[in-house]
């Protein structure tokens, strides 16, 4: 066995001993199982396309992770238009968010600024109702719903999502048959062969490591502070989003349901939230966020808690060859404005939509016209760049930065009591929030 | 004589050698004759309030530093609300600005957009209409116009400017007859005493420096880049400003006249600009300004150069007992947006308006009630602020700052991008870049 890079991956091709006697074939190979690569699978299997997802975690772990809960209307009508409806049953409609600052709250009218609204539906759900309908369409084959975790028999015709599924080396990541050898949870390696890789393997990926360094550029900044976020069981302080910063720090109120709401304060990149008892947490929340009217929140049980750290990132091109990348695995976004899990789904529209280009352009896989490929980073790009621009935007806005000059604190404050009294202002942010229209076709840009 | 601070003045009383036999009295001492001490003494004098001017520099210095060359359509009608209308004949009504990136113009319709424009009228030429003014009302006494550079004789009740007057002590700054030592081009020493001192003695203001440390505060941002400014006598190049941003940084096309031509790039704050070939400094501009259609700049010979620092400072209170600040020696803006001449024309409003209100008090000096000159920094304070923000916002987003990490470069392109891609981006810019609207009153803020 050769040496192997830190991440365990070469790009080198297979080494031997891991070769499995008779690699497997489909057309879209997808690394990674989250809402993304689910996503995907989804309009591949709508679409007809053959195509296999490979994810590491199982799925009961995936729909345990709490992420960002707020999606775009765009992303809305995506999962719409994908038949999955739920979001508009279950989720909730927030037409405007609160700036509360100098002790005062602010709101900005989403939906009467811009038309359009913003949908309080957390990521965790999103990606139960991927993964249950690819349950019914029959994505997991003899594996079943796939919710014990455990892959199923490999290759089955309808046995699309491989939960479980450990990629272990990328093969031939620039040529015109690029793979992966992964293993499943048994500890058995297997090799998938694809015309065409796609990376939806989020902030970590480990097809990104695998493109050369000489042939993409990463652009990062790192934040100086990160968020405390708590999962507490109480009942909603608030209707809508209150995003909040004084000279105590930024924090936000968000709401999940009738008994558990999201709430999150401004905290060191390095704090360890098992050393704050719940008190401590409730007497921190409870600081930052005071506002008129002896605004209180209402206190319960912390269920749950972590520190989520703040980065941007994105990798260009996105395209490797017949490798290409998408969501977290392509660039990530401080939380602020929760723009994340918004562009990864338009990311996946983008790219479900080239590769049907790319598809129909038929003829063996070797023939195909990879430049149709490029569309795809060409057409994602100016959304991932504002974004970036938006989150880090609203992120240097509300945070107090350690260190902060008096005169950057007070600059800051004079930004946001400029925006708020100009309804252009107002507007602004407010597209920004409600993420700039239609997820497709120009108009969106 | 007691030992002086650094700055040659002490707020501790008059030192005994100073000391003229009879000190002159007057009700507003105004230190610094630029326009915001002109134009405050044009006010007062209308307003029949006796007053004092004291200016080291001669007339000629002044009209010969080049400064601002833009003014807000509020300040405009502060000009012509006091009778100083030549701006609306030789000014040039400007409804646009462009900005330049990606090698396309983006033309921000500042009119449409606001119902409002600015006037390219430089600060050299304001300065001049209210030396003009003053003299014709005689407020130059037996010294004349005031040309000669030399002051008049002293207490004559038309000699309400003194050229050439260098104050070198403030005495009883905190009391309720302040007032100051000075000289004459002559060297002879005087003493003024008034019921309130204003200190418009610019960004090196010694009434400033005067105030005690403990009970002020300064909000001080230094930035990496300056901008060679030059004079050069060629037509226009353009009609209307040009704010240019690429790899190679920062320019602006700027106008003067039919014949001489304001232009400036951004450079090291130590840039020295002596050592610049006019070859060099035209080979620079236009490289950092190429635009669409092939554009290129006029070229001609360079008459002026220098380097202008940024700074962006603000002190509070801008009141100490009796004394207060306006303009420059109450805060300094970046060049970027040219909102330090309408921020100090606006001061200089407010405060004439708050002096009318104090004086109108009545009575002795001595029973005035001081919280009434409070009124000002109020009402100014928020005006201050957006200017600030806005400086530091329209520098960071037109300029790539030293060492500026790829990340931030393209997230500022990506700013710029979606700014003028959105109606109300354009016109949150255009508001800021007018002024916000009417210089007195709530609805200026």
């Amino acid at each position: 066995m050769p040496d192997l890079p830190m991440s365990g991956l070469s790009t080198s091709g297979s080494p031997a001993s891991f070769r499995p006697h008779a690699p497997e074939r489909t057309l879209v190979g997808i690394v990674g199982g989250g809402p993304a690569g689910l996503l995907l699978s989804h309009l591949l299997h709508r679409s007809g396309v053959d195509h296999v997802v490979l994810e590491a975690r199982s799925r009961e772990e995936i729909e345990h992770t709490h992420r960002a809960g707020i999606l775009e209307a765009g992303a809305v009508q995506v999962l719409v238009d994908a038949g999955l409806g739920r979001v508009l049953r279950d989720g909730a409609r927030h037409d405007g968010i609160v700036l509360r600052f100098d002790g005062a709250d602010h709101r900005i009218d989403l939906t009467g600024l811009t038309g359009r609204s913003v949908w309080l539906y957390p990521q965790t759900d999103v990606f139960i109702d991927l993964a249950n309908q690819r349950a019914a369409d029959g994505a997991y084959g003899a594996g079943g719903s796939g919710g014990a975790g455990v892959a199923g028999d490999v290759g089955g015709a309808g046995d699309q999502i491989r939960w479980g599924a450990t990629v272990t080396h990328v093969l031939d990541g620039g040529g015109d048959r690029p793979g992966v050898l992964w293993t499943d949870r048994q500890g058995r390696a297997h090799e998938l062969r694809c015309d065409v890789l796609v990376g939806a393997d989020g902030s970590h990926s480990t097809l990104r490591h695998t493109l050369p360094e000489s042939q993409r550029r990463t652009f990062v900044h790192e934040y100086p502070y990160a968020w405390f976020g708590v999962i507490v069981e109480t009942p909603r302080s608030a209707p809508e989003l209150v995003y909040t910063t004084s000279e105590h720090g930024f924090a936000l109120i968000s709401q999940r349901t009738e008994t558990h709401q999201r709430l999150y304060f401004q905290c060191d990149p390095d704090e360890d939230p098992t050393r704050w008892t719940d008190d401590q947490i409730w007497a921190e929340l409870q600081r930052r966020v005071a506002g008129p009217d002896g605004f209180r929140l209402v206190e319960g049980p912390v269920e749950e808690r972590s520190v989520l750290r703040f980065r941007s990132s994105v990798v260009e091109p996105v395209r490797h060859g017949r490798m290409l990348l998408a969501g977290d695995a392509a660039h990530t976004v401080p939380p602020t404005g929760a723009k994340g899990l918004n562009l990864a789904l338009a990311d996946v529209v983008v790219l479900h939509d080239v590769l049907q280009t790319w598809l129909a352009g038929g003829g063996r896989a070797g023939r195909r016209d990879d430049t149709v490929l490029d569309e795809y980073g060409r057409r994602v790009a100016e959304r991932v760049w504002r974004a970036q621009h938006f989150s880090a935007w609203m992120s240097g806005m509300l945070h107090s930065h350690p260190g902060e000059t008096e005169f950057a604190a007070r600059r800051r404050l004079a930004e946001l009591r400029m925006l708020v009294a100009s309804e252009s202002g107002r507007r602004f942010l407010a597209e920004g929030y409600t993420g700039w229209g239609p997820v497709l076709g120009e108009a969106a840009l």
